[in-house]
């Protein structure tokens, strides 16, 4: 076992490149067996195991910086830089993170969760490097699918200017998390597919050899028929246009040919790209087969590959796209637009069904957004299905394009609220704070999957501009689903049950909280009333005028950010009307990052379950007991 | 004068091309002279002259759809839709739209104002055509600038991929807002200089034919160096690699030339790409010489080209950037950074002084931020300089990057509230909003230009994470400008004078109104307390529990949009220390879009004006002398 002799990048050096192939090996086993039991970015990693090694044998981290893109291709990394030990708790509450994480290691020099930033922290680092007269290498990693997000032509615009010294690793797998679409891949496809680009170099000299000297008027057109042969034993003409010294294709599972590529590279002025051809989940046969599938994965069988999928009611997801497909048959304006996320988005029966109707547009949230823009105003009815994390780099567009045109788009923003093993860089804790100060648009969020599905008829039935359902990354609640859709009136929320001086308002599984903190105050003698407040944007201001009149606390709950979000709203309505005596409580997520662990837990980390809304209401309720009288009044 | 006779683009389709060139000639004359009262966008305009005369004559708008990029450029195509008699109201309260806007015309059918959308509006308006199996043309006209934004990436890697007709005309003037940066433009320049490339084609198919021929081995090798031939003959094969089939360059003044080229586009199934060449300020010589100067310009002599200038106290932008060299002078570790705004930032002086510290990235805003934050974490301290507006379009980076590695970065925010003549895409309204809640941000407002430079040095010696200070776009209070620049401790407030019940916490120049407020005030008798709340997060806690102590009401007073910004964090305050007895009343930028006029008139649409605050004032004097009592209480 060559593995258990390496603590650090250091140890790696003392192997033979033989000895690194069977390292890979070893790598490979041990991530298979681990992930079988934790679950994981399997296929990604299995990808870049010899990669990894060979940036690690010929580099020095940390002075030189490994930024992966993502970041979630970095479980070799992480094992190679001394946290073999810790992959039992990858993923977990307190554990190894499944990210690139900086607090975990000096060699974590980039944290990211959201793609395509590699680039533009490569050149952040390499601009600092050179202001401060250092010198170490640069080596951002980026997939085939992160380059296609626009902030990465942004930042390979501005390094090709500059030339700044540093090396793109493009790790070509032909996949990121979905089957890639964009000129780009077909681009880099025809790189790979037409490898006689590089065998040809030989039989082009030879060839140039036989053109007859020519003199006179024609001379110069013959040197320019020469110069213009580069192009064909160059392949990545596209990034030398753009001011990169293009190396490759190289096969990215040779590590023998990784190291002199890297050699070659290092000996190259300014900007290097190196196209590295990887196959994902190399090694582990099921996840070669389905690299789609074994992108992100649960616990599974080793032997058969079969994945253990825990039992449960079906995924909000699920609902939404089974019940877009109901919709889109009665209503063929329907359009389904996701930026790289089919899968992930619940769009694949839909996809399949009405192909020409489906749009993946590739990482592109920001491109996304504003044809969606357009497509309203040429009558179509568009669903942008999107994560509320990455939906915040679509945030300008859905002001400047979407809301201020006030375009009939549709937003299906899933994962609002915790995300569970992914962690802070995907929390959906944002997407009320950054929407609902948009002008125009109205904003809901379902207690159930069954009324998910009747807020996608509002949506469908609204014609007066944006309007957005959000939902949450967990099992629904197992209610019947209605089969007739109806809309809900624009702005109205639903009293769920009636109480006596405290009210609870809550937003989608929260809701489910309050009724059952309700249900145990009600054991106790306390009476609550509770509030399903489904409209974030525009509130229910009858019910909200109706509810301070017999009410003096309300607390709001509500997975998300406890700044700017309907706490926020609901205060600002009551400042608005110059109504002061209703105590409001703010329960939301707190101003930190929420790091990973399982949703219940991170429920827990910020107070958002059952026995903390049961005790805030007893501590109001001593309150009020208490209170008559006290209150601050006007000087 | 054949320009009376154009009242629609129908009457533009029966002249000759000749006459088109005599019409371009007095469109010029007739811009030329409207903007030297008015001001506006002149440089571009004037290089537009033909291109959109072309487009006009040979399509048929609103069916075909015109869909130009940041919109400024349109103004020629509104005197051809009827709008001729309307330039003297341009940029005005009610007046002409100084950008495409929807709601003045028919052929307005895409509205902008942020650069970079109508690659991605022109991909929707086609996708939409063809499911509606419709057929018109869509045509997207952006410059050279424009395209280096991420997002036109994002929409030129899908629409190449999906192989949708349309026809981007890319408008190359060499020039942006500044001069461009970029390889993209390197390349283009390249194109622009190389012209060879097209006259070399027939020379070089006498070439070929005297290539002997060539059996055996070599036959494939030779079959390939004649196909490698096209990229000589094809300059724009960046273009064609990515899809789409090249066009050009053409001469962009040549009307002739570009009827000629869009009917060759016509022909071609797919994408096309015409690359046209044209110059700014064309036909103006004041104009061509620095089109820089003349890209938005204020009124003007025509014989002299001399610009009338408003006197006034220094911008807060020209203090900025001053402030920033005597920093910069002691602090090597400051670098600037801005997206294409050097100029408009105040940044000239410093990019002259210190060359190798300014960087411009280009129409990058996402790349920018998360470079900032590597450069950061490498130990220098960079300033992001950018405008509030186009601040959105990094909102995921900051958060993601710069906010969750609490990395040092500086945010200048400029052009923060009301902004006046560019109207609703341009107004700072929402960066308060949509920043407060990401954590570990620290927030700012001066409430003048000395107060700025204090906040310039406190964000300076802030070495705990990222840090921001905003300034409006108008010109300072006149104060005098201290020599010794101190840090302002984190999160105080300043109490500028102190009054009875009723207090006013207002930022910015609303320091400035509340003031005058309180003056008014206090010749009726009524003595108010004035806070200038300079700290947006974190908000001062010691000040606020102070207050409400012998207060009953406070006016938050604030050129930002009322939900979600400075009223909304105090209440959220109040509400976390379960303080119920104050009052507070909200004066923001409402739920709406603000359209163009002066900052004076934005204002006053929206009440955040003395008067107002003194109606507000005395309002709230009244209620409180009735009030006792009456507040509605815990039941």
């Amino acid at each position: 076992m060559l593995l258990s002799q390496i603590n650090g990048p250091e140890d790696l050096k003392q192997l033979s490149v033989d000895e690194l192939a069977s390292l890979a090996a070893e790598i490979r086993q041990f991530l298979i067996e681990k992930l079988s039991v934790t679950g994981g970015h399997l296929a990604s990693n299995l990808g870049v195991v010899e990669l990894t090694l060979a940036l690690h044998y010929r580099y020095n981290s940390p002075t030189d910086k490994f930024i992966y893109d993502v970041g979630h291709q970095a479980y070799v990394h992480k094992m190679l830089t001394g946290r073999m030990d810790q992959f039992d708790t990858l993923r977990k509450l307190n554990g190894l993170c499944g990210f690139v994480k900086r607090r975990e290691s000096e060699h974590d020099v980039w944290e990211a969760g959201h793609s395509s930033t590699s680039l533009s922290a490569a050149m952040g680092m390499a601009l600092a490097r050179d202001l401060k007269g250092e010198n170490f290498k640069v080596v951002p990693i980026i997939g085939d699918g992160a380059l296609t997000g626009g902030m990465a032509f942004e930042a390979l615009n501005h390094i090709g200017h500059e030339k700044k010294k540093l090396m793109v690793i493009l790790n070509d797998n032909e996949m990121s998390i979905a089957p890639n679409v964009g000129a780009l891949h077909n681009y880099l496809s025809r790189i790979r597919s037409d490898r006689t680009y590089l065998r040809a170099k030989d039989e082009i000299e030879i060839l140039l050899r036989k053109i007859p000297a020519i003199g006179g008027k024609l001379a110069k057109t013959a040197e320019k028929v020469k110069d213009s042969l580069k192009y064909m034993m160059v392949p990545g003409i596209l990034f030398e246009e753009l001011g990169f010294t293009y190396l490759g294709p190289v096969d990215g599972h040779d590590i023998q040919k990784l190291l002199e590529t890297f050699k070659q590279a290092d000996n190259v002025e300014g900007p290097v790209l190196v196209h590295v051809l990887t196959t994902k989940g190399k090694g582990y046969k099921p996840a070669e087969a389905d690299s789609y599938k074994w992108h992100g994965i649960s616990p599974y069988k080793i032997e058969s590959g079969q994945v253990l999928k825990a039992v449960g009611n079906p995924m909000y997801t699920e609902v939404f796209g089974q019940t877009l497909i109901e919709l889109a048959e009665q209503d063929e304006r329907i359009v389904a637009v996701t930026p790289a996320m089919p899968g992930g988005s619940g769009l694949i029966p839909f996809s399949e069904r009405f192909p020409d109707r489906m749009i993946d547009v590739g990482i592109a949230e920001q491109h996304a957004a504003t044809m969606c823009a357009a497509l309203a105003m040429e009558g179509m009815k568009p669903v942008y299905a999107v994560y509320s994390t990455f939906m915040q780099r679509a945030y300008d567009q859905i002001v400047h394009d979407i809301c201020r045109h006030n375009a009939n788009v549709m937003f299906a923003i899933d994962r609002a609220g915790f995300v569970g093993a992914d962690g802070e860089t995907h929390q959906g804790a944002y997407d009320i704070a950054f929407m609902r100060h948009i002008p125009n648009l109205v904003m809901m969020m379902p207690k159930d999957e069954n009324e998910l599905r009747h807020m996608m008829k509002t949506a469908l039935d609204y014609n007066d501009g944006p309007i957005a359902y959000r939902y949450p990354r967990v099992n629904g609640t197992g209610v019947k689903l209605d089969e007739e859709l109806v809309s809900i009136p624009i702005g109205s929320w639903q009293k769920l049950r009636e109480g006596e001086g405290i009210a609870i308002a809550a937003i989608g599984p929260m809701v489910q909280v309050a009724e059952e903190a309700a249900d145990q105050l009600k054991s106790a003698g306390i009476k609550v009333t509770v509030i399903n407040a489904r409209f974030l944007k525009p509130l229910d201001s009858a019910m909200l005028l109706e509810v301070v009149k017999s009410h003096g606390t309300m607390l709001v709950l509500e997975e998300a950010s406890q700044a700017g979000s309907l706490g926020s709203a609901i205060l600002e309505f009551y400042a608005e009307h110059e109504i002061t005596g209703i105590d409001i409580k703010l329960m939301g997520i707190p101003d930190r990052f929420i790091e990973h662990g399982s949703i219940k837990e991170q429920r827990e980390q910020v107070g958002l379950t059952v026995e903390a809304v049961v005790q805030k209401v007893q501590q109001a309720k001593a309150e009020q007991a208490f209170a008559y009288g006290k209150k601050t009044l006007p000087s």
